[in-house]
């Protein structure tokens, strides 16, 4: 079957823009993207586009130029503002949009309220937010297939969620206790806008904390998990790698839940979803064994006596947790392979 | 007052006595120190000591050589089964002793258990282990003071009870809860002899867990916070860094203990203690900010809302984690400063 | 076209052999490798072979082994001694070979002095030296079609031959003044073992020279090129990063030789070569740039009014410098399109 | 003796000024320093003095507050124009000046042209360039001792220039042939304004280089060497590592010139230099060894048969780079011992 879509990306300058029109450059089933700047037209972050013969410059955004192209699907790697604004009158001029901003992941306007929107048409923009789906393809593939836009999951947010989903779905964990996430990110998480804090010499021989208990993505895990605030604690670190992420979550398993049941709920859960890799008992996930891959890992450890255990959820944020994912959900919605332009 | 004590270091190649070698060197209370090898004589990972003026190059360990030097306190940077041998004969040579491994660490046999040491004479051992002291002076500066044999406080340890000895012992956090240490270390902390593990292609670049549920300064918490088992939970993370933990720590507050409370707790202890800084709520400690110092830094923050509660502590395990404490350690012991040559 | 070719990779458990793997188990032209270690077997650093799915331990190394699996090509990722020794067997029993040590690359006796072999079959061993063809398909394709042994060209030699060959068969250069490469590695050109000089508290924050005036390469350049051995001089360092090499290569412009005609010269060359990437004056190579790729990339900047030149070169140790030039190589030797299975 | 001086900081908020700070605090001959900002007052680079206790917030830099102060010495660590501005008014109002900036290094108009300074009284810098010392203690601790402007040498330049000095003094070397240094800096040598050079994803894991041809401390080199443009070339690399600089130098020793003459000189030279170390032929200076401290390290290894010699510099871009050269210079314009605050 020959390619039959022609995708757009918005924001291909940044760290996840440039990584995206990488992976759409090879995806067999995709025409060669256009790709469009924002403020910072001409630079780009990917080595490949940027040696003699890439020929990848991007080019300045407009609609006219979006139509010209015969472009059918979009993906905003725009701020969260910008994708806030663009993602209607995309949706209204008929593209199908994968959005990889913040903008319209949460569907309660209490946890939304850490972005601080102010839509132009208040209604429409509700409207949109009810009508978008949460793209995380693990767990709601038939809504991406027919959505208009795809709400891409956060890096840290599908880190946390698919190594909890299928104990939460399967009531094997307690959640009075609640549930901690102690998460590390390589700084490519952090954009590609230079900052005091993404400077080198900060960096570099450091590990610090931020955010702590004011993350934005931690309204996504109450959402997608369907937790109460006080059982979901999230603590953010920035760490001196450039890019995957690495999350320790602490839980307490449910009366008489042994590993077992534990390791069998993962795999079934699983079974058929090639982007995520239960690991056995023997070893945990490291950051490494997922970089520049569309995987997540996950594996725990449990007590040998007791009902404490700490899940390892690894990704690479600029992969799974962004780019990668955005175009598991392109596939998702056009009813392809999911590994399709993956591997 | 001139210096009256002749040090010697035993085990000076590697990473914690190179550094103790150099702190040493520049005390302002001691002699020269005698610097003796184990197994690899000669070498040295003290970069200022591989430097042409140096002539720091270590001997081979007798206990000829260290009674003809005049050595008066032993700082033992052996293995743990190492030390775990030479501490008897030192103690009964009548040598004061500081022990930086984790031989004598630990009072209870069921903890220890994990080093699985077979002592030549159990009795001595037992008995020299009800003797020794817990090398840490935030808690134990009297009982340093008398000793014959300080057992110098794990990195990890150290990070961890200090953030939490002043609200345990205040009773303003919810030991039913429990508490979870979250713990990152710089490579430096797993020696200099050459693994798999420390190969610089798998630690770059990478984030790993280790130990988990099994690492063997658990038991060093229980026993200076007095906490069952079941109480205490620890999972050590490998970090692509050369130097430098930090420990993100979760607890819930008691009952109707605030923010301020906690802030005044840890200052309170901490007012005459030189070593600890305690963080204000405007920021958290970073690794960098106690490299290379033998600073303990602890900062906390509260969910605006309910008990949750994250410590960070940070410290330097080349220095406040090992060979800093050790002279601090001895500085307790011969009634000087604490501060004397660590500053 | 289906798959024709059944690839054996000795020595799949180092970072050359798992890089290999790697790319030969996606190789559209190739059957699944079979994957022989030496003595780690079981071991791999593959990060995806480590991964649940993958199933790709490697097996012990037998000539039976790889018989009955029907293999006709094989790739040496063996020490030199022990390709010194794998080859001449492995030619005698018609298998075609790409060996990636430095086992065969020199053909000067005086050269190869510097790995010292001891040869069981002197003739033998200087029949086959004869007939290997050097790996460098940019300079030898013809050859490496024909030939039964190819030596994989040496990872710094490739960075410094593919800069010069240009040049100096355009005679171009000054070679009275010689000429001069600093290059800089990453660690994994060191190999997988674990030793004092790869251990990461040792490498990272640092910059060291080795080898100076001695490194094994200096033959493979002197041959290729056709130098004498005071015409060049290397100076190779180890570098905090895992790989990436990078060469700045001092030369003198021939008289009356500007940049045009050496930029000229450059693109002429490299024309129809698709893994050499040459750079426009605006600006030079970077490591980043060609890093998980097969290109070679090349620049260079010339004083305003005078003949110095400096070249800079860069590729990936483990790909253009190894395993991805051996499946060049192989593509060579098949008649295969050079860029299959390399993109 | 007490504590006689009472220096001033101006631009302490920078890398090079917050080293400036953390020295002159605990320096025992002076007061404590007074820390002025330039446009990011408040800010610090520093730990320590980040740290709770610390007290080292900067104040807004005013002549007033200088007066007021009581300050005789003013250490410059300020934009080149701005120290070219505030350099002279300084002087003029009676302050020894210590300028870390490269404003006064130049005596040669032509080398100078590289800043493009636009002074607003040519005379009076014209006067004031004559009458400034070029601050590198080892070649000019008579006329530093005199002087009212110190200009405090560059990093680069300083690797390179302690490395040459001893043998083109002694005509050791052909200067026919020329000199090239392959230099290589870690990254606070870019200054702390981030910038997308110095953003960490884009640094780590890479090499590069950049102003080849036209870096501006080539200049000081010239000058301080005597050498003529034609005769030496320089090539700065961005190294992926916070700080340090390793040179590595290329030049042909004169005719009948060995290695232990070369050794000799170099050991004569230097010998009451303490902050030079001079290595044996039988290893060479790495960055690690100069590290956080105000040593430059210098090495050679010459080719067996031949007059080729690589030359290896090492310091710490922050110490003997800039901070610690500073603070070295004021010891010498107070006739105080070179080693004061430095160990």
């Amino acid at each position: 079957m020959g390619a039959t879509v022609q995708p757009a990306v918005v924001g291909a300058t940044g760290y996840t823009g440039a990584e995206l029109a990488r992976l759409l450059l090879t995806h067999p089933r995709v025409r060669k993207p256009l790709l469009l700047g924002g403020t910072q037209e001409g630079a780009t972050a990917d080595p490949g586009a940027a040696a003699p013969e890439s020929g990848l410059a991007s080019e300045r955004f407009s609609w006219e130029r979006v139509k010209e192209a015969g472009v059918d699907t979009l993906f905003l790697c725009t701020p969260h503002e910008a994708s806030r604004a663009l993602a209607p009158e995309a949706v209204s001029r008929g593209y199908r949009v994968v959005d990889l901003s913040g903008a319209w992941r949460l569907k309660s306007a209490a946890n939304r309220a850490v972005y601080a929107f102010e839509d132009a048409d208040p209604d429409a923009a509700s409207g949109l937010t009810a009508a978008s789906v949460y793209g995380l393809p693990e767990l709601h593939a038939q809504a991406i297939a027919d959505a208009r836009l795809v709400a891409n999951a956060g890096c840290y947010a599908t880190s946390i969620i698919l190594a909890l989903a299928p104990w939460i779905q399967s009531r094997l964990i307690d959640l009075d206790y609640g549930v901690i996430s102690d998460s590390k990110s390589g700084v490519s998480g952090a954009g590609k806008q230079p900052t005091p804090r993404t400077h080198f010499v900060e960096v570099s021989n450091n590990l610090s904390t931020y955010s702590v208990f004011g993350h934005r993505h931690t309204g996504e895990v109450l959402e997608q998990l369907g937790l109460a605030p006080g059982q979901f604690q999230f603590t953010p670190h920035l760490l001196p790698i450039p890019r995957g992420i690495l999350s320790t979550i602490y839980v307490r398993a449910a009366a008489h839940v042994g590993v077992r049941e534990l390791e069998e709920c993962l795999r079934h859960f699983y079974a058929d979803k090639p982007f995520v890799r239960v690991f056995g008992p023997a070893r945990l996930p490291e950051i490494k064994f997922s970089l520049n891959t569309n995987y997540c890992d996950i594996g725990f450890a449990m007590e040998t006596d007791g009902a404490r255990v700490v899940l390892v959820s690894c990704l690479d944020n600029l992969m799974k947790g962004a780019a990668g994912q955005s175009v598991q959900n392109m596939n998702t919605m056009f009813g392809w392979n999911e590994r399709e332009g993956l591997q």
